[in-house]
């Protein structure tokens, strides 16, 4: 995950538990969010509990920032989203969580410093906190039972932040790629062989049908080379045979 | 949130803490998930902690089911991917959460039952149930900071779960789904004992490495019952015996 981009400020108000700022700031960390606000935390800052269950998170970030006003903390942002459990009776724009990465993404591209509000444990953002942001993060979840606490919300929104700049994937090995197709059918010819020495095939429907079954069948699993030799090995000790040029492994 | 297709059922495997499985349980619920099995919870089950901290999740949900063995806990299950922290040395396709979701959407649009497995909360899951999983989940995040509780880890699987939508689809006639896991494993577990008679595991390597990597490379293909009958018979042709109960087709 490479952010070069200006990233979001997580902004917490009026934070109750200890734990729940420190769960919230090892979520951030875990997405790569390392600008950490509090407003008026009811505990003060800083504090032990959030440091234990951080587990080092808050040790790798830059110093939490503490606020007496909601508006003080996003006082240099550029554009800033209110996350609420539930649709406001304001007129905003409403993102659920994956758009709101997009559109802070988009924002970052452009250079805008961005800001996301979380409220307390209970009862949220007041709605004047709510009135400050440009619009709504509102996460889609059960609608018979959405309630989630501090740190899982934050963990939502900025997983789905580090989402939009996907890593590339690291390089499969060589050797856990699949065969090339003729080691395959070569290992399929010698199992069919061995089964028709074996009588296999006249115990039903039609033979090539049957080929066509066990290939497909053996075929799905996509064999590495390594593979593709440990079943002609299995082929060998069932029958009991060896065959010139395969090893067992 | 309509969900009217099976849902995958999340295993808990060595879960230690009560309060990681009620914290599992709610963002299970968060997401609209609802079958939670548990192997081998330290603390017995029920668990006073896991309910408190559910905050009525459990409540709400169908009784958790408890095992013993992680294989009887997905016996009937026809796709399982396992959540891991990092990749494993086995050849197994290997998924985002996100792309995850939509795997395991497309096979509950065709009516498949799904399972994904969690490890404990700091060991992970061990080689042997992986080995037993048709693919694996991985969660992309900040490779320097990437540690995630257990109920968090929970909660990204199934909050990418939550955001798909399946399309509708012609369902698939289960003769083509995937055999129940169990069927699989007997199937597994009479070929190594063929091999075994025929001093397979003697040329070379550790067994139940050799076990492992053969079961991975079975599992691939996530064979059919009628696969499953098929290559009991080409057990049965191959040693020139008859077992028991195993018709050869």
């Amino acid at each position: 995950m490479t952010v070069t981009h200006p990233q979001p400020v997580v902004v917490l108000v009026d934070s109750q538990m200890g734990e729940n700022i420190g769960a919230s700031a090892r979520a951030m960390l875990n997405c790569g969010l390392t600008g950490m606000r509090l407003v008026r935390p009811r505990d003060g800052w800083p504090n032990p509990a959030a440091y234990s269950i951080s587990v080092g998170a808050l040790e790798k970030m830059p110093p939490v920032q503490v606020f007496e006003q909601t508006r003080d903390a996003i006082a240099d942002c550029q554009f800033v989203l209110a996350t609420t459990a539930r649709a406001r009776d304001m007129v905003k724009p409403s993102y659920t969580a994956r758009e709101a990465a997009t559109e802070l993404g988009r924002r970052a591209a452009e250079g805008q410093k961005t800001a996301i509000l979380f409220g307390a444990e209970r009862a949220g953002l007041d709605n004047d906190d709510v009135a400050l942001a440009h619009g709504l993060i509102t996460i889609p979840l059960n609608p018979e039972f959405s309630s989630l606490n501090l740190g899982q919300a934050v963990l939502l929104v900025a997983y789905e932040w580090s989402q939009i700049s996907i890593p590339a994937k690291d390089p499969v090995p060589p050797e856990l790629l699949p065969a090339p197709h003729d080691k395959f059918l070569e290992m399929c010819e010698r199992l069919e062989a061995e089964l028709d020495a074996n009588n296999f095939f006249r115990t039903g429907g039609h033979k090539s049908i049957m080929i066509r079954n066990l290939r497909n069948m053996l075929s799905r699993g996509a064999m590495t080379e390594q593979e593709v030799r440990t079943f002609h090995g299995i082929i060998t000790a069932l029958t009991g045979k060896k065959t010139a040029g395969q090893k067992q492994d």
